[in-house]
């Protein structure tokens, strides 16, 4: 895809107090790393919100610096694009608990040495405890627009329900108000793959090599088949064989589509941290933004004034239009302003990243309004 | 669940002559450890196949001898069930390449010792080679029945198709004619899960303690997910908190369905080999009836003069009823006799093992025909 020039900003900001946490602990000394683009009007009403995923970062619409792979949502921000950053001041900052220079496991704790599992279990709303650190920090009274994917969406709505005054829209993209069981079992088997290889050492790998390569790699690969639609595997790979004409009867990788999981497991633990893998699977976990306001979602909206926009993908199977619908029916009962659209996309989950130009449109179309 | 008094005899079978392979090469020595049920008649026509599944066993209505658990289709054969052992001789034998008797890879090889990952790779086609032979040993020339749910429909359709003369009806559940690119991505996440395991050792950790255990358990909780639906998940666990009243924001099993996974991983290791597992789900992988027959499935059946049975489960996400309707449709163009019923329950893929009524009526009218 072709880029446009987009200049960013890079930078880490240390709180100056204690970050307080849903699991009763605070946190001290936390760094967020973040990223800017475009300018913040005289009136710092245009600042939108972008937050990442999983295992994204605050490389959003910049080149990743261990892998040199273009943002992970490019074709979404920049001059003239849907988020378009010669209107908008976008922000993007390092989830609490991860790897790309925001606090996480792998940073040093109050003894100087790794936390590793020493690192308190934090939460959705802890993430965004955090973002509204940084917005106090960059003068930034109320968004124009808090905006996410997956974890993002689960964020995005955490920060429009926890701190109403704070957002005047949400945009919430094939995402859940609670992870479901049959997602909580799929991030148990990372986790349990990740804690398998004894080179997780109990979380302390730190200078001892390269941690539980084999094990993250396993617990993304099944991770990475919830992201992508049946229909569409079947489309990509098939039972096409990978470089030969025949099975070879043994155990290679004889299929693209094993050939293409392993690249994607061995390529993530080259720039991704397990333990924060751990950290933040739990963290979706425990996300239930029902049970955070008395057990019924429609009370989590209850003093919010933003405009609310839900997304969901045909395909995704992980969180599924059933869940972005429940959410759209707690905001009508709440009596907040919401419109929803299930979009077609062949992808599964990871539609909200790829190139779906309906996508764009209804992005572009909200954020403007 | 009540059981009804059942005999049945165990017995294993060494075969006379070697077993040709897909691969190419033959299994010297192959031994089939089988289960009877019933008596066979003096014309030899009332025999049941009753093929198991990735992990199942011969045991298919006689207690396990490890877990000490009933047979895994207790509730569908014996006298008076839907697979009546008053009226048929029912025989169900481990599959080559499994680890309860039959030849496989902790089998000793030429040289005594165990074969490990010298054993070949094997296909279903191999498997079903072994159910005909045993066939011939126990002078049965024509089955009244081959019957299988999962894997086991597979060789119910392998051998209806390779062996058309050896089956007067082939009943098929829960089954493909081939597995998808979503099929084989998820066994090769639990190939890679058990060959991660440092404990696995290339395969050859047969007197080296217990195996790779917990990559082995990691396979099965992956594998296991996908047995169950989105939707029985949810109705069976939910997001309900293990034995505790709140969260322990740690890494514990908190949630119901984190501790039944573990369960289901660790136990499975006391029952199965690792390295079997391996291979039985690389035959499965490897499985693509049409590709056997020139690359079309109606071909498959030119020869068959059996009457087929195909039954799917409307939540089984598996092998979805997208997959049997197409092995109808080929039959159609074969001209064979079908008849094909997806059936509700919600029990996902495993509903062919679980307490569906429906399914007990639509296998005994067919079975009685």
């Amino acid at each position: 895809m072709a880029s446009a020039p987009i200049t960013s900003s890079s930078q880490v900001l240390t709180l100056p107090d204690p970050l307080p946490l849903d699991g009763g602990q605070q946190l001290e000394n936390v760094q967020i790393a973040y990223e800017t683009y475009g300018d913040l009007n005289e009136t710092r009403s245009n600042a939108i919100f972008i937050a990442h995923a999983l295992t994204g970062d605050q490389h959003v619409a910049s080149p990743h610096p261990k892998t040199g792979k273009e943002g992970w949502w490019l074709r979404m921000v920049g001059p003239g694009k849907p988020i378009d950053t010669d209107k908008f001041f976008v922000i993007c900052a390092n989830v609490v608990g991860s790897c790309m220079g925001s606090t996480g496991p792998a940073s040093p704790g109050p003894d100087g040495e790794p936390y590793g599992m020493a690192f308190p279990v934090i939460t959705i709303r802890d993430m965004v405890r955090g973002h509204i650190a940084l917005l106090d920090a960059l003068g930034i009274e109320r968004l124009h627009a808090v905006v996410g994917g997956s974890m993002g969406g689960m964020q995005a709505l955490s920060l429009a329900a926890n701190f109403p005054d704070r957002t005047a829209a949400a945009l919430v993209i094939a995402s859940t108000a609670r992870h479901s069981a049959q997602n909580i079992a799929f991030h148990e088997v990372g986790r349990q793959a990740i804690m398998a290889d004894p080179e997780w050492r109990d979380g302390d790998y730190s200078g001892h090599g390269k941690g539980p390569e084999k094990g993250l790699a396993v617990a993304r690969m099944a991770a990475h088949i919830t992201y992508l639609s049946e229909a569409g595997l079947t489309d990509k790979f098939g039972r096409n064989l990978q470089d030969r004409a025949e099975k070879t009867f043994g155990f290679d990788a004889d299929f693209q589509v094993e050939s293409y999981l392993r690249y994607q497991g061995i390529s993530f633990t080259d720039r991704f941290d397990a333990n924060s893998y751990l950290y933040i699977t739990r963290a979706m976990d425990y996300f239930d933004l029902a049970e955070e306001h008395g057990g019924l979602l429609a009370n989590a909206f209850a003093k919010s004034q933003a405009r609310f926009c839900l997304i969901s993908f045909d395909t995704d199977w992980l969180y599924p239009t059933a869940e972005s619908r429940a959410i759209v029916h707690a905001l009508n009962a709440a009596g907040a302003p919401v419109s929803f659209v299930e979009l077609s996309a062949p992808y599964g989950h990871d539609s909200f990243l790829l190139d779906v130009p309906e996508l764009d449109r209804v992005i572009s179309g909200f954020i403007e309004q």
